[in-house]
C-alpha cells in the first residue's frame, strides 16, 4: 500500500493457544494456526503473515511457543531470528504483546505496532488492509486502536466494543472513540447490542504506538513492563537468549485486555475502526463447517486430501487425516474428526463441549493424544 | 445328554454369509461367526459347536467358504477334514445343507441331522438342547422339524411359522404340526401374529431324517439333489476334492426354505418345537447393543480389549478394534465401529442401512475394506 505513514508500521503475530475445541485436529504439538482450515492451501499463520505484507513488508514479528519455533520458521522462511520470539512457557497475551512492543520501541520509538492473532480467517484481505491503514492513522494521533468486527449475529462467544463519537481524523474517516469493552454477554444482551448498532465484536486486534502501549503497561502492570523492557534491552545483542531465559519465566501471566486495553479505554485512549470484512476465529468445528462449503448436495463438508467418505442421509463435517474409509449414516450435523491416534464423534450443537473432552482426557492421563 | 435316539443325531453348522450389516467389524475375510460378539470369550462358531457337543459328541459337520477353512479349523481343532465342507463359491443354503444330508445319508441312512447357523446367540444352552432333543424325537416319526422361537416383540425382520395341532409324540411333548411358513410381515401383521399366540419366529433351524431331506430335495430341486449326491458318493473316498471341484460350481443357488421347508410344509411333513430360549441372530449393531450390557450408567456399550473411550452425554455402542482414543459427545443411540482401515458412524435406528453402505462401497471399488 502506498501510504507514507506505513513506514512506521510493524506487524506482530501472537501465535499461541492450542485450539482445544478443534481437537483432535488441533493438538498441543500442532495447534490450529499450523493447519490449513479453509482449503486455501495456506496454514492460518502463513495467511496471517501474507495479509500483513502489503502493509508492513517484512517488518513482521511472531511470538510463539518454543515447541513451535521450527514449524513457524518452516511456514515463514523469510522471518528473521530477531523477529521470532519463542516463549519458554506460556505467559498470556500481555507478556507476548508487551515484549514485542518493548523490542520494537528500542529499535524505533516512533513505531506503530499492529497485533493480529495467527489463527483467524479474514476476507477480503483488501478490506482488512484498508481498516488497518485507517487504524494506523488513528493510532498516530496517540490512540490505541482496535479493529472491531461488525456483528452478523448476536454471538455470546465474543466480547463487544461499545463505540462512541467519530474521532475526526483525516485518513481514518471511520475511526470512533471506544466507550468501553464489555465481556461476553448472554443472548438477550447480545441481541440488544446488535440491534443498537453501537457495538462491534472484539477480535483482539490492536494497532498502537509502541510508546503508548508501554506507557499503559507500566501503569497497570509495572512488574511485567519492567521484565519485558529488560529482555528488550538485551534482544538485539548477544545477550538475547540468556536474558530471555532468565526473565521470561518470572513474568506475570495476564491478558492484554486487562493489562492495557480496558484501563486505556477508561482513560479515553482507545479508538476503534469498524472492520467490514468477514472474520472467524475458527473457534470450534461448527465454525469449521461454516468456513468450508459442503462437498455434496446433502450438506456434508469433507476435509482431508486422502478422504474416502461414504455418506447416506447425513450432513455436517468430516475431517479425515487418515486413509481410512469412513461411512456416515443417518446423523444430522455430525462432526467426525478422524486422525491416526484419536477419533472425535459429536454434533455441531456440541462443538463447544470438545474442550471438556480434552480436559477429561488430560485428567485421565491420555496425554499422548492431546 | 442321555437319550438313545441321539446316537442317530449329527449336527450340521452352515457358516456362511459375511454379516454385511455388521461392517466394518464383520468382513468378507472375517465374517460375523469368527467374532466373539457377546464378550463370552468364544467366537460365535465355537459357541455354536459347543452347544451341539452334548447332543452330538464329535458328530458335527461344518459347511463354510474356502477362504474360512483355516480360521474354522483354528476355532474347531477337533473337527475332522471329512466333516469340513469348503465351498469354492457360495451356493446358498440348499446346496450347503443338501450336501451335508447327502454325505451323512451315505454314511448312515438312518441319520437325523440338525442344522444350526454358526452366527446365532442362544441361551440358556440347556433349554436349547432340550428343544433339539424333542425335535430329534419328532423327526424320528418322519418329519422335518424346525425349532421356532417364541417372539418377544412384533419383529418385521424375521419370517414366522404358523403352528397347528400337537403332534402327540412321546419324547416330543411340545412338537406341533406346521401349518405354513410366512415371509417377513409388515408391522401390523407382525403384531397380529404375536397377539394370536399361534406364530413363532423362523430361526432357520432344521432337524430331520437325512433321507426325508433328500427326498424333498429330489422332488423340488432334482438337479441340485443329483449334484450333491454325486459329491457325496465321492466324499469319503480319494475322489472327494476332484469331484467336489467339478460339481460344486454347477449347483443351482437357492435357499433351503424354498427347496425343502416350504414345499414339505405344504405336504404336511413339517413340525415345530417351540424354543423357550433367548435367540438373536446379531443381525445388526442395534442387536449387538442389546446383547452386550452398557459399560457405564449413561448407557454406552463399549466393546474391544484395548478401547480408550471418552463419553460425554452420549449412549449407544462403540466397537473399538484399535488403540485409538475415541471421544463421543452428545449423540443418542450412536453406533461407532473403529477398525484400522474403516470407520462406521451411525445410530441404532439406522443399523439396517449399513448393508447399503457396504453395497455402495463395493460399487465404488473400495473393496479393500469389505
Amino acid at each position: 500500500m502506498n501510504d507514507p505513514l506505513l513506514s512506521r508500521f510493524y506487524g506482530v503475530i501472537p501465535a499461541g493457544g492450542t485450539g482445544t475445541r478443534l481437537w483432535p485436529l488441533s493438538r498441543a504439538a500442532a495447534p490450529k494456526f499450523l493447519h490449513d482450515l479453509t482449503g486455501s492451501g495456506s496454514t492460518l499463520i502463513r495467511a496471517t503473515y501474507d495479509r500483513l505484507v502489503p502493509l508492513a513488508g517484512n517488518r513482521i514479528m511472531v511470538v510463539t511457543g518454543e515447541a513451535h519455533g521450527t514449524a513457524v520458521t518452516a511456514q515463514l522462511p523469510e522471518l528473521s531470528a530477531a523477529d521470532l520470539v519463542l516463549e519458554s512457557e506460556p505467559k498470556d497475551s500481555a507478556a507476548a504483546i508487551g515484549l514485542a512492543a518493548a523490542i520494537l520501541f528500542r529499535r524505533d520509538p516512533e513505531t506503530i505496532m499492529g497485533s493480529f492473532a495467527a489463527d483467524q480467517v479474514i476476507g477480503p484481505v483488501e478490506v482488512f488492509q484498508e481498516a488497518v491503514r485507517e487504524a494506523v492513522h488513528a493510532a498516530a494521533t496517540g490512540k490505541i486502536v482496535t479493529i472491531g468486527i461488525e456483528p452478523t449475529y448476536p454471538s455470546t462467544g465474543f466480547g463487544y466494543i461499545r463505540c462512541g463519537e467519530s474521532l475526526g481524523v483525516v485518513g481514518a474517516e471511520h475511526a470512533q472513540n471506544v466507550v468501553e469493552f464489555v465481556e461476553k454477554p448472554d443472548e438477550d444482551v447480545a441481541k440488544d447490542y446488535v440491534d443498537s448498532g453501537e457495538y462491534l465484536w472484539n477480535a483482539g486486534m490492536f494497532v498502537a504506538p509502541v510508546a503508548l502501549m508501554l506507557q499503559h503497561l507500566r501503569e497497570n502492570e509495572p512488574e511485567l513492563a519492567a521484565g519485558v523492557e529488560k529482555i528488550a534491552a538485551a534482544w538485539d545483542t548477544d545477550q538475547r537468549d540468556a536474558v530471555t531465559a532468565a526473565v521470561w519465566p518470572t513474568l506475570p501471566k495476564t491478558a492484554i485486555d486487562y493489562a492495557v486495553a480496558e484501563p486505556a479505554a477508561a482513560a479515553g485512549d482507545v479508538a476503534v475502526v469498524p472492520g467490514k470484512f468477514t472474520w472467524d476465529d475458527v473457534g470450534d468445528f461448527a465454525a469449521l463447517g461454516r468456513l468450508n462449503p459442503a462437498s455434496d448436495a446433502g450438506g456434508m463438508t469433507v476435509m482431508g486430501d486422502g478422504a474416502r467418505v461414504y455418506v447416506d442421509d447425513a450432513n455436517g463435517i468430516v475431517v479425515s487425516d487418515t486413509r481410512r474409509v469412513i461411512a456416515l449414516i443417518g446423523i444430522k450435523d455430525v462432526v467426525v474428526v478422524d486422525t491416526p491416534d484419536a477419533l472425535l464423534v459429536t454434533t455441531k450443537d456440541h462443538a463447544q463441549q470438545v474442550k471438556g473432552a480434552v480436559e477429561a482426557l488430560k485428567a485421565h492421563g491420555e496425554v499422548d493424544v492431546l
